[in-house]
């Protein structure tokens, strides 16, 4: 066994949607956990959108990566070495080490994983945050009711599959939208939405309205830019949009040439419409425990599918990354760590 | 007593702000009310920024005015003949029987006045609907805490007065945002707001900042706008939004030559905001008799001020009504009827 780990850390900051030379790998002496902590080899890393606001100095809710510090990140990982009593090498731990092979931490933010309720990479999908995040933002903003109409985009993704599925228990109809023909067919035949828009065909407007002859009760924003812009003429009066992300514009504000702002405005009063953003930890309090009881089973049984899109090593992850926020991803992306 | 009523009918649609022309002033035969019915002289018109709305096609909450047709508006009102049990002659009552001198009218949505209880023009403002657009607004989206910051445009207008003086009952820090000295002075001295900020002047957004050191936890939307723009970086981490209206874009969309929609729903995310439009008549069954047990005592004790921007005859209505638009009423805007 080398006595080397690796992890990859900000090289630089981005101007626009990253690129490989953001990140650079390094290699170092393994690290040595204190009195107190863990050392924990990494099996999983997820890979989310939120990461590309740390790698910004823009204000947020958390303080960016700084460069040359490891990126951010969730991991599956094992306990190698333990210096905390309630913690012995084999243990499987959800825990936020970032991308790396291995780190020494603190065991106040562990998690432990129970690899015998559902495979141990769920915790950070379906049942970990991207599907709390659905969870909670249906739950408390988004509320559909038997026979309303729900629009969720990035729909085969591991928040909208969520999104979509909880929207068709709770008796709505449910319109994915979707990039690409695979996405499309995987959301309307696995997922059994009731209809799905290819954003990438042509009259995306056109399409989606027709897939909405009673118009959009609780539209799911994950993603902004144009499809808000097919979404909004069809919100019906006191429609619901939470707001988890706007994948769109992370690369930089972005934008059409008009100023879309007004005619957004004018249409939240006109149909007294409710915009919330939100991040699913300001929830965990309340309704984590819910979730989890709900959902759990649901993952368990089948009732409730999710995708994984899956590539094998840490030196991976940048290309990953990069093209999860172009939408290339498949589901869940995440990165297996040999 | 001449047997000629009065009415100004919309003569076409404007585009843009509308003009003159798009009025006409008629008169006719006297309408006689038919059994049932009341005929009722108008005593005062209100003006009011959604009659905009009402000019124009656009899909909204209520069908648009044709053309020909008087314009929409609510009066107080005195009863002249009647073929109703219910009402007698001299009987006030605000009634919604549009831009004319008489009608004849049902007495289904007729409400009757006390002239004992206040100022019979107040239930066309701080005691009427523009008082509870702000009191339903702040009592059900804003909900000010004390300490809070609350920020309100348009401030010596008849919902913002009412938004500011609610907020600094409710112990927080109220910052107004007027037009000329003028108006600002009476923001400041009558209204007693703790700060007030001339959108007028030079660095809005600097002197906004300045005015808010610890962020604004409500914004009071009945503007757009600039001022949103100015607004937007201050706004803290769940603060509230309720939009009544953005009179700033009733003339046509409008907006820069960035699109600013973007910017705003990264920080909708970032900061989790709730902007919710909504329209007063949506919470008039659950909060209007505890808006008028509220504030009607405020507005009798002088606890509550308010300002009237009176013109006579009707012949002034349309005028009048685009000065409104353009911020040149100084005080809710009345037309006296002789």
């Amino acid at each position: 066994m080398a006595d080397l780990y690796q992890q990859i850390v900000l090289a630089s900051r981005p101007t626009g949607a990253p690129v490989a030379e953001n990140f650079r790998l390094e290699s170092g002496q393994m690290p040595v956990p204190a009195d107190g902590e863990v050392l924990v080899r990494a099996r999983y890393l997820s890979l989310d959108p939120y990461m590309r606001g740390r790698m910004s100095t823009s204000k947020s809710y958390a303080r960016p990566v700084e460069i040359g510090e490891p990126m951010e990140g969730e991991t599956v990982a094992e306990v190698v070495e333990s210096r905390h009593p309630d913690y012995r090498p084999g243990n499987l731990v959800q825990a936020r080490s970032g991308w790396r092979t291995h780190a020494a931490i603190s065991v106040e933010g562990l998690r432990r994983i129970d690899p015998a309720l559902a495979p141990i990479t769920t915790v950070l999908g379906v049942l970990g945050m991207p599907g709390f995040t659905a969870y909670s933002g249906m739950k408390v903003i988004g509320q559909p009711k038997p026979g309303e109409t729900v629009v969720v985009a990035a729909a085969s993704g591991p928040v909208g599959s969520l999104v979509g599925q909880l929207a068709r228990l709770a008796g709505a109809r449910v319109v994915g939208i979707a990039g690409g023909a695979e996405k499309c067919a995987y959301v309307r035949d696995v997922l059994a939405f009731d209809a799905v828009v290819d954003h990438r065909s042509e009259g995306l407007a056109e399409k989606l309205a027709k897939a909405c002859p009673n118009g959009i009760d609780v539209y799911f924003e994950n993603v902004g830019g144009p499809i808000w812009q097919a979404v909004l003429p069809l919100l019906n009066r006191f429609a619901r949009v939470p707001v988890c992300g706007v994948i769109a514009h992370y690369n930089g504000a972005g934008g059409g040439e008009r100023d879309q702002l007004p005619i957004t405005m004018l249409e939240i009063v006109r149909r007294s419409l409710l915009v919330r953003g939100f991040i699913n930890v300001e929830f965990v309090e309340e309704h984590y425990d819910a979730f989890l009881r709900e959902i759990g089973p649901r993952v368990r049984s089948g009732d409730i599918s999710y995708r994984e899109d899956i590539v094998d090593g840490l030196e991976k992850a940048p290309e990953a990354f990069i093209g999860m926020l172009a939408g290339r991803n498949f589901g869940k992306a995440l990165v297996r760590l040999s």
